[in-house]
């Protein structure tokens, strides 16, 4: 179907989102039948708005040089799409005769893709939709996994190992060390922490995960543990911890907001958690909180994950020029010892809105870090071994004195 | 003089501290009058409780990989050593025969290292005391700069241009972007946000350092216009920065607490920020603390950096066995166009409990961004020009629609 395109990025950016965007501009460019690619600035609302800019007449550098650039280079948003919009949308569409959308994005933006899709057909124009995922929480369905996770996983494994060693040093002054790390619903950022362990008393010692409750009295029975065995204690903690009640852990003590979509945005379980350690245990506790770096920080990307982004982009435009339509592409992991992934499709409506929560095999009994299953499933998405790093063998030199 | 040498690592660790570690072991080998090269467990704790390892020992190549491992090998700790330990001291180096004695930190470790010196003169102990510099703060006297300083520096840049870069992308939902810098009482580590802005819109928009106070008020115009200016504002916030009346910023919100030397830990000077800014302009605002990453991320570390805190290490060694005492190794920044260092040394008594801030003309007169000369002084110790972002030209499609 002869036509022009849009792309669009959508929700919080990653380190690797334009990397998708890169991949379909350079695909769509090579099928005459996509007359022109237009990108929408910030999203859906360039496209309510008409603001498109035309991506065919970039630079080839350009282009490339997007692939190692995070932020998403179109501008983003996160906006909940109301029911007139999608007339207004299928007007612009029609007035540049655009007849394929791309959307980069996550649960969100896979349900506006969807309805977009929906009213196409219930109106009779003739429009292929494809969403293209895109999310650090990596909590998308029906895929082995989300571009954007591995990289923000290696941020984690390094930061948190980084972070870990420097308490080790420190540990005589300031013994337990929380690295707060993105995260609403689903633990699969946090449990990347445990990616840079290799031996026991590395750090991270404890991950706190959304899936599994936890309460002051687990906490200070974990870290007391920690901290008798290793002399310090470094922890992973996901922002969306949950106390016994379902409540955000020490929610008590944060102020709440609320984006665009309902979600409450959680803050202050670290900071919680902190005062109960130095509170309880008289330990004193330092906080990291790398926040948007997770997303953002491009000296940590993983090559696996900027090239998966820049395929599941190619693959949306070769799906919809094949005819498809109200479909996300997905990453499907090859069998095999040696990790190799290619691309699927499902269909909009199972993955919209839908999140993906870490399953129970992924997490230990007590709740209190990741499984060996999840550290499989995870190490080859980080894009490779993380820089070896030296231990002192220390050999003691006997006293001489009392 | 024949005997033993001792070194420590003192302080919050850097990515380098062991860098100038190996520099010290390794050169320290090479001759023979040093019979051995001790290392102090946790610093001058260890010295004090005769807690040794013996790092001549140690294989060739652990020493190689020390110099790219965060964290101080050695354990470090902050310790205001009392009257009666200095005696102690050197009843455990007589016992050892211990000789030579380096200690790695800032200018509170300069203070031990000095006091030392001068009773191992006046008891008549022969005893060789230099001082390496190490602070991410970089405020040290006498040198041009500190070890440790380049690569938290880089991180800065990195941090602040790619977080900066994600909130250009958000600016829609969340204008506003603090990132809260470590630095106590010196701006040299905020200022290294403006190495990685290339074009005057780009982050960050406003620097603040402790050497400066800000108000609210100067702090909500200054907000104000940037945003009114670029759309978005990225701020690069001292943890160290004061109101007018030479209190924390925002420290009324703030738990105070203490550290072993009387220093006041200061935090919550990005969220009072954040707050006053959402309150008072309705721009919401997103904070980044990463915290103990400055000193650690060992992928950001400046080549430049490593290279120089493995320099003063050696050079601290060469200066004992040339017959030095109670001083410091210094960096000298030779002149000419390209970059390039050498070491010196100064009396310890000059730099002990000394805190170099930034100079005036570091600073711009809104006392809101770093100078053309700061960047000229910070660049070369940032080791190499940061990867390169593409940036989309952004033909405009013209609207068809009103």
């Amino acid at each position: 179907m002869k036509g022009k395109a849009v792309v669009g990025q959508s929700g919080g950016p990653t380190a690797v989102i334009n990397s998708s965007l890169v991949g379909v501009v350079q695909e769509a460019l090579r099928h005459s039948e996509i007359e022109a690619v237009y990108g929408a600035i910030n999203g859906i609302k360039g496209v309510l708005e008409e603001e498109f800019v035309d991506l065919g007449q970039e630079p080839a550098e350009v282009l490339e040089g997007l692939r190692r650039t995070p932020g998403a280079a179109l501008g983003s948003i996160r906006y909940k799409v109301k029911e007139g919009d999608y007339e207004r949308i299928l007007q612009v569409f029609k007035a540049h005769n655009i007849r394929y959308f791309f959307y980069i994005g996550g649960n969100d933006s896979m349900d506006t893709a969807m309805k977009l899709d929906s009213l196409a057909k219930e109106t009779g124009y003739e429009l292929r939709v494809i969403g293209i995922p895109k999310t650090i929480d990596n909590d998308l369905a029906y895929t082995d996994h989300c571009p954007g996770y591995g990289s923000a996983a290696r941020f984690v494994a390094m930061a948190v190992r980084d972070s870990g060693w420097d308490t080790r040093a420190m540990r005589v002054n300031s013994p337990v060390k929380i690295v707060e790390i993105m995260g609403r619903n689903a633990g699969w950022l946090a449990g990347a922490a445990a990616l840079a362990k290799e031996q026991e008393d590395d750090p991270p010692h404890l991950i706190y995960v959304p899936e599994r409750p936890l309460s002051k009295d687990k906490l200070l029975g974990d870290v007391e543990e920690a901290y008798r065995r290793y002399g310090y204690v470094v922890i992973a903690l996901s922002e969306g911890v949950v106390n016994e009640r379902g409540e955000p852990f020490g929610g008590e003590f944060a102020p709440k907001e609320v984006d665009a979509f309902g979600h409450v945005l959680k803050g202050g379980a670290s900071d919680a958690a902190a005062s109960i350690i130095k509170a309880e245990l008289g330990l004193s506790t330092r906080i990291d909180k790398p926040n948007y770096l997770y997303r953002s920080f491009s000296l940590a990307v993983s090559e696996v994950d900027r090239e998966e982004a820049y395929e599941v982009g190619k693959a949306a435009v070769i799906a919809a020029l094949a005819g498809e339509t109200g479909k996300m592409v997905t990453l499907i992991r090859e069998p095999g010892s040696v990790y190799r992934s290619t691309t699927g499709l499902v269909e909009l409506e199972k993955v919209a809105n839908v999140e993906r929560y870490l399953p129970d095999d992924f997490i230990n009994e007590e709740g209190n870090f990741v499984t060996e299953a999840f550290i499989e499933y995870a190490r080859p998405l980080i894009g490779g071994a993380l820089p070896p790093y030296a231990r002192l063998r220390g050999i003691r030199v006997p006293k001489k004195l009392l």
